[in-house]
């Protein structure tokens, strides 16, 4: 392991009408961020320029054809520029189809150039779902969009704030239709990318807690039985397969053991399970990881914010985090490889 | 509005093998307890003299035959002793029969004192469910109980913690059934209870917000459309009563609003939704409040510790949180009244 090697990222800009490109500018540059990464971003040349003259972070424009050409010199964002926002056109704060689209090309690219080997992993500013639905792109979110272009389907997504690591069993589906999917094999899946997961995170016999569907973890079958007929089957694997597996755990408290230290991950049944949690502990302190996929990448934990679009104030740390976290993610890969 | 009266609380000693009689010491020695409350202990007097010796809490027990009797002087804490522990007998820190119809007995005699008028409210210390089903009291917790009691039927229970207050559509229910119990009717009743409870709480006009069963409270019908068909026109009665009602909003930020002060108090559509949210906030902070009842009753949020029984190191933050809370409310009754 070399711990000097700084994992080379490619950051997709996001949504040129939010405040996406505004943060990736306060994000590069932070000087833990250079320390840990070399990065290119992958967006609007034009919207980045405009994007640094709002934050009045410090930098210059460079723009590069490939990553190939990227120097990583102390002074400039270096931009793989689509040319595909017409700033003229764009209305800061309001979604647009144009910035959607675009939006679309930066994530299509930084994932083709992951594939590929010539980044160690992707880094995702914040998008509009809304506006890539209005472009012609329906996705429930990156996730979705992610696996598709990756061709895989297997995948979950991690949150990640302070200690708590949560992954998802569900994410974008009705509760009725969450409960459905609560199964042994799908549970089991999502084991095994979490365990993974948090090896690349650092940490190599991780502790995994999995939350119950139901109150108190179903009490013993007086609150339901999914405990009993999926869960409970699925840790019996994973414990055959030699992972260090907890639960079923009553779902109101194992959020907050495994935020105190007690556990490495939590496995959340559905969506609102592992958000709630980890949005009490302070909504811009998530980084958004998607498992699964043959790609390292992550993400902010965060919308658009077009309320603060075009002002400057939007807050970097959701991006700060990504950044850093895929750049430990990229080292431990490297080590256990 | 007599700012100088101090409410007549009725506390219940809780499980005798439990941490219950402990706390209770602690918490009748704080200062601000006695400065805003009057208590008398409903529970055995040799319990509570032994709970004395190991807290080192101040006082001296002294038995009472009824309410009237007390004198409230510092230095001792009034026991109506219903003499059903037989102390020698009992091991602290293990589900005994005898402590759990002991204290159902409590919860019992508290409850009719409350409904008679002769105390302003009762406050319950720590039982333990599985001792009440073992002594032949099959209820999910102290809220069905309480209701049988009293003769009531529509109930909710409340959590507060620091600035979040959650009222709960359902809670002892496997998450399927709370699915199906998610119904206008019965969020329009929450409603009325959780604005009932705030103003006694002391906010005349609550700000009340509704989380969504769905993710994104199912993303205008995509995910779900439990907040279409049964929660939005629920929202939209209450608000032709008057209520100041807003929703439904994304279940996996509303309580985080709520807790910054956005609203005085959040719905949630069950049980994991309100308790995740609020026990990330920290497990020794939150009053359980049962709404519905004619009586005003706040009780510990916890279970009674038997890890912690015998040692006099259980956390009395909970019960002193609970007398507090329930003081305002009977404060507050009488101004509203």
């Amino acid at each position: 392991m070399n711990e000097e090697y700084k994992s080379l990222l490619a950051i997709t800009m996001g949504d040129a009408a939010g405040s996406g490109p505004e943060i990736v500018t306060k994000a590069l540059a932070d000087p833990d961020v250079r320390a840990v990464s070399r990065s290119v971003v992958i967006g609007d040349a034009a919207t980045m320029r405009a994007a640094l003259e709002i934050t009045g972070a410090p930098g210059e424009v460079k723009v590069i054809e490939k990553l190939s050409e990227a120097l990583f010199q102390e002074g400039f964002i270096e931009v793989i520029d689509l040319h595909n926002i017409q700033l003229d056109r764009l209305t800061r704060g309001k979604i647009d189809p144009m910035a959607g689209k675009a939006a679309f090309e930066y994530i299509k690219l930084a994932t083709e150039m992951a594939l590929a080997g010539e980044c160690d992993a992707m880094v995702t500013s914040a998008i509009s779902k809304e506006a890539l639905n209005k472009a012609g792109y329906h996705y429930d979110g990156h996730t979705q969009l992610l696996a598709e272009l990756c061709g895989v389907s297997n995948v979950a997504m991690m949150l990640v704030s302070g200690k708590l690591r949560v992954s998802h069993v569900t994410t974008h589906v009705s509760l009725l239709r969450a409960i459905e999917l609560v199964r042994p094999e799908r549970i089991l899946t999502v084991l095994r990318l979490t365990s993974e997961a948090v090896r690349q995170m650092g940490i190599d016999e991780p502790r995994i807690a999995v939350a119950g569907l139901n109150p108190h973890a179903g009490e013993g079958g007086l609150f339901g039985d999914e405990e009993i007929k999926y869960i409970a089957p699925a840790i019996e694997a994973a414990r055959r397969e030699g992972m260090n597996v907890t639960g079923p755990l009553p779902p109101d408290s194992v959020f907050l053991r495994t935020s105190e230290g007690q556990f490495d991950a939590a496995v959340a049944m559905y969506h609102d399970q592992g958000h709630i949690a980890l949005k009490m502990l302070g909504i811009t302190q998530g980084v958004n990881v998607t498992l699964g996929l043959p790609i390292i990448r992550t993400s902010v934990d965060h919308g658009t914010n077009f309320g603060k679009a075009g002002k400057g104030t939007a807050d970097p740390t959701s991006l700060i985090l990504a950044i850093k976290l895929a750049s430990v993610m990229c080292r431990n890969r490297r080590r256990l490889s």
